[in-house]
Order: structure tokens, then sequence, then C-alpha cells
């Protein structure tokens, strides 16, 4: 691993990039720009969360999977991570009699990994600090820039503000991002927030007799039409818990209810957005990354992953034109919005598939379905969930694709019906040949 | 006409209505809550356009359709501003070849007219002016305002602030709404804006020997695939002359062009914008109307009569209410977003549309099909642009509509079709019966 490394790009003056947020995209991306050998500063609102006694926000679980994991390669984290994530190998369904029903995520030996957020956070900013030219400044929170000149202001909690004048501005700061306003700002940029009906309330499971409560390799999931329950295992064998339901139903739901016997309840009901906006980048000056860019409702597991994989996007840009910013930031906007819009709908879409037919046996025969015919015809028909989970293929391809394949099943099932139905018919006809030959 | 009565409703303290643009929708909701006894309050940012030397900005041109007749006709305005407006009784497609073809929008004596919007916002000011229970406050800027307590903070151009506290604030300030921002601060806001490729320029046609240069009962189009003209006529005999076009089209545009030596160029080109978003009210305190919820990209000819129906609409829910606000703040979201989002969508459609097929035969056949079906069967086809353009129907009611017509017009396309190839067959068919039989 080439994380002590002093970076040998020294020709010119190092730029100056300002990663704005240390989230998990943000300190990623830190580590990415110190790699190439620029002058990074983190610049974080909170205090440092390794240094927090108590972290607020955020779910705590989070589904780590290819995209994500080639992310993390490229910086020499992947093992690592890894080696502290819990395998899931399938959905396990639980029904409303109390069966259980696994649905393998792919091929066997594909699984997705459950890890923790703050630990993965952590992680990721004592990556970053370990290149020289990598500084962290938490406790700064954005007040002003501009992306003319590329000048920014932070606030500290004592008072003080600091100025940097910045070559890139990356902002990595989230759904809700302060970066994205003055984008919002400017004419011509094009932007949704859309707030589903469900909120989401995060409990945990303990462990029973020292052990997981429940078998640990998989992603529990109770549908349960309009509210749903999953469950991801912790290294500390507990489960996380996330109660997915409409607010209408959270805001009748009592706290004295038997339900907190069980469960404790860490946060009152978060809402969940999903944001989509274009253009990604300002001049030659600022970019959005991550949620600031493409915040996804929950649903496939791809937020934290289609962010990472943002970090590799940019960076292969970079490299294509020779750090060349005014060439390489529009550029992602056009490469990148296409991929993250699409994402953003199929997280959509399966937050209305899930709560439609997860509960049904049509969902679980469609799944069942997809996997065998990938396994007869493993180069043309490739579940979407695989092309999405297990593959790096642009979103909107593996869209595109999906929408091919369901036209090509659809031919292949109505060809066969026809042989069927001509087959039937064919004695009759050949009958009726006969007697007129009679 | 009642605009000079005092209100009859002195029963309770008058409700203080604080109106947040004086614009259109501003000025005419101006009049319908002095109407109804509120104190009303109209701050504007802009100085008085009745004083001001150049008005500038926004186009200036529109077309008044009955929604927003009836709109005036509440508060008595109708007869004066049709007066002052010139009937278009089609459109006038002028293809390449000079060729000249109007197309009707509706039946015999149906028509759209063409107001001049500074004039339109006069009158309604004036109007407002009346009511001795209406001010108007000019360069008052929106600083600040609580959706809790009602209080706004004005900045003056002098630089000092003025503080109101309103029981009801009605923001109807535009497509970039100062309002707005506020609600987008808040959780559980969706909201999107849409910024389509084309931009428009305005231009003046000057009358040719004291006479309008082509027959001014039309709505001119000149359609040329990417882009597109459209000409209105106005009372001094000029035609205002739109320009749609992409804006990579306009930068390559250099105005030593012969086109300047035509027409006057006004401005240069403008973005389009077209705005959703819900809920449109906070708590009993704050609602938008008119652009601020709703703008929409000008291919329907609906912007500002959607904006005038909308006061209409919160006028009947306030009755139904009683006055109540917060009953009648979250019914008017309820009741109104759907037909807003329609008519949002059916100017997108349309400007999609005219883009694709407005030069074509295909669309000229399709409109007077429609026309056709309408005459023969008044009651149960009736073209979606007379729904929209020629009635009160619900917008979202007319879209479902529609399609439900276009399922119906499909079906009877289908059985014609069938009956004409069953006719065909039925020779051949009876033939080899017959010769069967021979």
């Amino acid at each position: 691993r080439s994380t002590m490394e002093e970076p040998s790009g020294t020709h010119t003056k190092r730029k100056v990039v300002a990663v704005v947020g240390g989230g998990l995209v943000g300190s990623l991306n830190a580590c990415y720009f110190a790699q190439r050998g620029f002058n990074v500063e983190v610049f974080e609102t909170r205090e440092d969360i390794r240094q927090a006694k108590i972290v607020r926000g955020r779910s705590i679980n989070l589904a780590l999977s290819h995209r994500g994991r080639q992310a993390l390669k490229h910086v020499g984290m992947e093992e690592k991570i890894v080696s502290q994530g819990i395998p899931m190998h399938a959905r396990m369904i639980h029904s409303l009699s109390g069966k259980q029903s696994p649905i393998p995520y792919g091929k066997k030996g594909q699984y997705i990994l459950s890890v923790d957020r703050a630990n993965l956070n952590k992680e990721l900013l004592t990556e970053a600090e370990k290149y020289p030219n990598a500084k962290l400044n938490f406790d700064h929170k954005l007040q002003d820039w501009s992306p003319e000149t590329g000048l920014m202001t932070f606030a500290r909690s004592d008072g003080s503000t600091e100025h940097i004048e910045a070559d890139l501005i990356v902002g990595c700061d989230g759904a809700f991002s302060a970066i994205r306003k003055q984008f919002l700002r400017r004419s011509r940029f094009n932007y949704s927030q859309t707030y589903i009906p469900h909120g989401y309330m995060e409990l945990t499971m303990p462990p029973i007799d020292g052990e997981f409560a429940m078998k640990p390799n998989y992603l529990h999931i109770w549908p349960r039409n309009t509210f749903m329950m999953i469950a991801l295992p912790n290294l500390d064998k507990t489960f996380t818990c996330t109660l997915f339901m409409p607010f209408e139903e959270f805001e009748k739901i009592t706290m004295t209810s038997s339900a907190s016997h069980f469960y404790y309840f860490r946060l009152p009901a978060q809402a969940m957005v999903s944001v989509k906006c274009s253009p990604y980048h300002i001049g030659d000056k600022c970019v959005l990354m991550g949620d600031a860019a493409h915040a996804v409702v929950p649903f496939y597991g791809q937020g934290m992953n289609a962010g990472f994989e943002d970090c590799i996007v940019f960076d292969e840009i970079l490299n294509q034109f020779d750090e060349d910013l005014s060439a390489a930031l529009p550029e992602y906007t056009r490469v990148r919005v296409p991929d993250d819009h699409a994402i953003a709908d199929l997280a959509m879409y399966n937050y209305i598939e899930m709560r439609a037919h997860v509960n049904s046996k049509w969902f679980l025969f469609r799944k069942h379905v997809d996997n065998i015919l990938h396994l007869l015809m493993p180069k043309t028909i490739i579940p979407l969930y695989t092309m999405v989970t297990f593959t790096r293929t642009r979103y909107h391809k593996a869209v595109e694709r999906w929408h091919w394949q369901d036209k090509v099943k659809h031919k292949c099932f109505l060809s066969l019906s026809l042989s069927l139905s001509v087959l039937q018919i064919r004695p009759s006809v050949l009958g009726s040949v006969m007697w007129l030959h009679r």
C-alpha cells in the first residue's frame, strides 16, 4: 500500500482541494486527492467523530457491495474494511406465520457486507490523515464561498472565522448540502427533492445468551405491506433493525407500547429524501459528489456505493484530462448524471415495488426465474440486482439492459406459449384434414 | 360592482393578510382578500410599475382564457380587461414555404385573448387600491419571516426595515419566490425545478404603413423543429414575437446578423423553468400561489390562467371552511396540488410535442380529427385543449378524461379497421366456401 509514500507529482505547484464534509464520501475523496498529490483540506462542521461521545444522525448500518469495495481498493482500504464487515449471502424473508425463506443475492459465493457507518467513517478519516498532504479541519462550518474565486469562509464554534482559497471545491456535505445551495441560486440548475411518505426508525436487537438472536449472515426482512422491517447484523452480535412505516403510522405509536420492552428506540422517525440535480459542477471550481449530488432512498442498498463510485469515476476523468479541471468537471457532469439519476430512480422503484410485491409469491417467483435464467444463460440474462450490486456496469446501462432483457424474456414466453398453443391446435387441424381426405 | 363598498364582515377583528408580491397573481389576490373584508397589505420588492419608466423582466404578452377570465369576473374586472385584449381565434401556422394555415382553438366564437402583461398588472394594482382595507407597499423587500408567528421583516431601499405581524402570508412572489425558500428549509417539502434546454427572446414586429404586419386575430406560429417563433398582436398594431431556441443556438447568434435589421432585440435570451412543489402551505400561516407554487413552461398558455384560478379556488375553500385558516390551508394543498402538477406536466408535454410534431401534417390531422369528433359527439369527445382553455374542468380531471378519450378513440379506430378488414376478407371466404360446395 502506498499510503505513507510522498506523492510523486511535484513538478508544478500543488493544487489546493477543499473537500467540504468529512463523512464517508468526503473522507474517501480526501484519500483519492491526497494520493494524487493535491493539497487536501477537509472541512467538517461537526467535531471529530473519533473523539465524539455520541454520534447522532444517520443510519447505523450500510450494505457495502462491489462498487464501494472497488472504490476502497483504489486507496488500499478494501481488505481492512471487508474484514470488519459481516457477509450477507441472502435476504431472509420472514412471513407473517413466522416462516423464514432465504432469497440469495446472486450466485454462490456472492454476498454484500453489513458494515458499521461510524466505524467505516473513522477508518477513512484515519487513513486520510496518514497522507502528509491532507489535513482534517473539524468544527469548520461553511459560511460562504465563491464559485468564481474559490474563496471560502468557515465559522468556528469559538466565533472566529477562517478563510481559504481553493483551486477545487468538492461538495461532499450530504443530502442537505450547504455547497449545493449556491448551485440553487444560479440559473439553469435542475433540482428535485422528493420525500417519501415513509419514515424510518432504528432499533437494536440484543444478543440472546451471548449469541446472535437470528442467523447472522442474512439481511432479514419482514415485509408487511404498508410497513416493513429489516435487520442487519453487527460485530457485537446485535442486529440493527430499521422499521419503515408511513409517518402517519409513526404518529399513532405510543412509546409505552409493548415494543419498547424488546427494543431500544434510538431516534424519532427520520424522513427519507431522494435528491436529483444537474449539473454537478460550476465552472472549473466546484463539484458535487455523494449524497450532495444524489441522495437516494435506501431501498437498493446503493447510497454509499454510488457515492464511493463517484470518487473512482472522478479520479478516472482527472487522469483522462491530465488534471485539467476546466475539462474534467463538465465531463464528470456529462458522464455521471445519467448514472446517478438511474440509481435514484431504481431505489425509488424498489421502494414502490417492495411495498407492493415483496410479500407476494410473485416476487419470490420472479427472483427465482431470474436467477435460473442467469444460470442457464449467464451472458444473456443478468439479473438487474446482480448488475447493480456485483458489477461496475454503469447504472444507466444496467437499466437499459434490464429493459432489453425484459423484452427478450417476454418474447421467449410469448413464443413458448404460442408454440404450446400451436401444438394443441395441430392435432385437431390434422384431424380435420384427415377427415376431409377420408 | 362592489369595489368601493365597505366590507360587511365586521363582527370580529379583521384578519391581516400579507400578500408578498405585487405581480399579476398578487394584485388579483389583494382584490379577493379585500373583497372578503380582510386587512390586506401587499408587499412588492420593486417600485410601482405604474410610475416606472422601464419595466424589465417577464414576457410582454399573455394569452388570457376562460379560467383567467372567470377569476377576473369574481372581482368585477373581466369586462375591462377583455376590452383591452385582442381576440385570437386560431393558431396561424407559417410553413417553411410561407404558406399560412389556421387551426382554430375551439368552436366558432371561441377565442383566447392577447393581453399586455404590464397593462394588466397596472389595472389590477389600481383596482386593489380602490378597496379602503387594501394597502400597496412598494420598495419592500422581504428579509425574513416566521411561519410560526407570522412576523415579517421588510427592507426598504433607504436602509430602513419594517415589521408586520400577519394572520396569513400569501406567497405570490413568482417562480423564484423568496417565501418558498423557507419551505425548502423544512423537512418533507417536495420540490423540483426543471430548466428546459430552450431559451426565449422577445422581439417587436412594427406595423407596416400604420397597420398590423400580419393578420391580427391569430397567434402566429413558425414551427421550425429545434426552434420556433410565435407572435401575439398588441393594441398598438405591433406584434410581440417570441423566439424559442436552444441556448446553444442563441450563443451562436451574433447581434450583427441580418435579423437585427427587422426586429428590435429587447433582452438577452431568458431561461424557462418548470417548478412543482408540495405542500403549498405551512400550518395556518402561509400559502403559496401562482408561479411561486407552480411555475410552468409557456407552451400551454396557462401560466397566468392557472395562477388566477388559484385565487378562485382558495376563495371557494375559505367560504367552505368559514375562513378557518387551519382547515382551509391543508385543504387548498389537497385540492390544488394535483391540478397544478397536471398543468405543469401538460405544458412540458406540449413543449416536447410542439418541437416534435407541430410542423407535421400528423399534428394538423389530429387537431382536425379531434375538432370533428367534438362536433359529432360534443358530450363524449372534448379536445384536451378545449377542456383546459375554455372550461374550468379541473386540470387533473381534464388529463384523466383525455386519456380515457384516447382509449375510446383507439377502440373506435380498431373496430372500424377490423370491420373494414372483415368486409375485405368476406368475399374470399364466401368464395372458398362456395368453391367447397361446388
